[in-house]
């Protein structure tokens, strides 16, 4: 897998969820959210292979009980994706993962479709039931609805306090057939995604082997969803879902050729691209932050380090208050857990603030400017220890984000 | 050790460090800091022996490297400590050691004791070098106002953002003699202590064999600083001392007998106390949270599940926004790491809210009211696993919070 993505082999596009060839999709109002799409239904013409991640929460929420339970009976084939807002249907027992079964029934009903080809997720408060009624009339209305230029509106449907669809497509040749990637994703709070994350949907058209879904997902998840982290709290209902359907009409990748690459390739971009929107709009946030931690001696010793700075809140309130203070960096690097040697540590917030552990001389004033006029804050951390990089994604700590916390149930 | 502290063993009276016979401290202002004091003294008359835990943060901060020094050369015994704050002397590298060494030699020139009896500590901020003309005056001046009362100027001298000074003293009779324990800690801000914590001092007028003041001193950190965090960050500066001078006459205490648990009980209380004001006095707190775990397998896993609902910005922000929203706890139980069963867990917030990890019905009115009413919110939660219980105390995030640290530096 190429380090440095590059862009020449995919383009990007406008476009969401509904761009590859014969998926359709929806969002619409079933009542659960004030005057808000609150329920999304994805479609694939033809069965899709399809691949999950899911939380590491040991509450893991019932619709992710059901969909590991279905992609187990279907054998990795998925036709419909219903996600609804509001509602978490998490740590909710047996009920809870009743109504789950009961949500993939509707649309399995509605479609005519079998029953293990569902997949439902919910995301919102966790511990309230389901409002059954509203769904199955929701999901009446959105198969009614589904479209193939439907992917905003799904995209708007699965938000909760995010200010900001995020979606993306981008299409790449392989041959002479274009194949193309659509994706989705919500999430602004409870941020810090362990193996899987928040709500991601990818669908795709092309046509590949289905164990490699599995590879290329895990893959570019590890290195995009679950390097981000808005508040260091790990949700009940995370999951990414990837669906191929296969009709692009390329030939069948059934080895690691330079096919499979071009789609990793592309497909590392749509769950970056998504992975930073989050980050971006966390909840309150003012700035993105991205955390690069270079030379270390493992992704995990890299990975340890990055998400300790984007998580500490005594950096996150720096970067708020515009405020070079590269002290509280080091000192998140060093209680981290990493391999490091103190005195190798190189700093970079803009320019070089740290040699081997020690401050150098920089204007306060200056750096100041720069996190006054930033939407995107980098910091470069050197641990020079290794060969292995690791980036992170997360945003500043600010008023707005207790404002938002404080008052949502 | 007793689990339950018994109160009877002991008095609770008032004072601080120099509560202990032949402990004399001071605190003065000697310009490190705006018209506030910025340097104590802490001095025994004889020479103490003498424990400390140290933090475990890699970019460890130049005092603390020649304190553990120090402690080895003298072979654990202590006769001065000075403190000061404003300034962290951390990540200052060699110069940083160097200025170190010379803070304590001031130390053991001015009371012309041996170098290796002295431990220094700074706390402050990272990255900044320390103004030693300013710390050897202040030290001529500190010497010159040791005082048996001077325990409150000294407890005053150590704090940096806290609201509120943190002392204590406690007495105890071993045999026909009283025994005293003195102790004083600063910390609101950068504190999620590991091994050791933030700054804590303890001195006793107790004779007890030295390799026991490692013991006790290990037991009760591990149970008591060790288990409060304000904002999760490990400072580069935490510190604990323990010593214990030998001058109240008892016995020597050389086995585990009764005398030994009175002063380990007594000793508990101490750090205990202290540590829950400094959770009290978290930045920006409104209110301090206690969260007892119960029934885990092991100590080590109850403390993961208690430290992850302390450590929840989520839970945090609930608290301070009053709502009673149980969902966000059982996630963070869910993400601890922790071994659990979900369907095991019950959950109090005041009253009993979840059972078997199934919402109960309750009053969300008078759980609020608590919430706005209580200085001091409990959570418990039985795990139902095993036997072992933990308890981690920390506060809310609040605005306050956020603005504090956005204009710190």
């Amino acid at each position: 897998m190429k380090d440095v993505l590059d862009k020449e082999d995919f383009q990007v596009v406008k476009g969401g969820i509904t761009y590859p060839k014969g998926i359709k999709a929806t969002g619409v109002k079933c009542g659960m959210r004030f005057n808000r799409k609150d329920l999304a239904l994805i479609y694939s013409e033809k069965v899709a292979d399809a691949w999950g991640t899911f939380t590491t929460n040991k509450f893991k929420a019932a619709p992710l009980v059901v969909t590991e339970k279905n992609l187990s009976l279907s054998e990795g084939k998925l036709q419909a994706v219903l996600i609804n807002s509001g509602i978490a249907n998490a740590c909710t027992g047996e009920k809870g993962l009743k109504d789950a079964w009961e949500m993939a029934d509707y649309v399995s009903q509605g479609l005519k479709i079998k029953k293990e080809y569902v997949a439902v997720t919910s995301t919102g408060k966790i511990g309230e039931f389901l409002p059954l009624d509203k769904i199955k009339a929701g999901v009446e209305k959105a198969i009614s609805c589904l479209d193939y230029a439907g992917g905003e509106k799904a995209a708007e449907a699965i938000l909760t306090t995010d200010t900001k669809k995020k979606e993306i497509a981008v299409c790449f040749k392989l041959g002479e057939q274009e194949v193309k990637i659509g994706g989705m994703a919500k999430g602004s709070g409870m941020i810090h995604p362990n193996m899987a994350t928040m709500l991601g949907f990818i669908a795709s058209d092309i046509f590949i082997k289905r164990e490699f879904l599995q590879e290329v997902l895990k893959q570019v998840v590890e290195k995009t969803f679950n390097m981000i982290s808005v508040d260091g709290d790990t949700s009940t209902n995370d999951m990414v879902l990837l669906m191929a359907n296969g009709l692009a009409g390329n030939k069948l990748i059934e080895k690691k050729d330079i096919d499979y690459y071009k789609f990793l390739n592309a497909l590392q971009y749509v769950t970056e691209y998504l992975a930073k929107c989050i980050a971006k709009d966390g909840e309150g946030a003012t700035k993105m932050m991205e955390v690069e931690v270079k030379n270390a001696v493992s992704f995990e010793e890299a990975k340890k380090v990055a998400k300790a700075v984007i998580n500490s809140p005594l950096v996150k309130t720096a970067i708020f208050g515009k405020d070079p203070n590269w002290g509280r960096i080091l000192a998140a690097v060093g209680y981290s857990g990493a391999e490091i040697v103190p005195d190798k540590v190189d700093l970079y917030l803009k320019e070089k603030v740290v040699e081997n552990g020690q401050p150098l001389t920089f204007s306060r004033q200056k750096l100041h400017k720069y996190l006054e006029f930033s939407d995107e804050v980098k910091i470069i951390i050197n641990l020079k220890m290794g060969e292995v990089n690791a980036t992170a994604w997360g945003c500043d700590l600010t008023y707005d984000y207790v404002k938002i916390n404080t008052k949502y149930s």
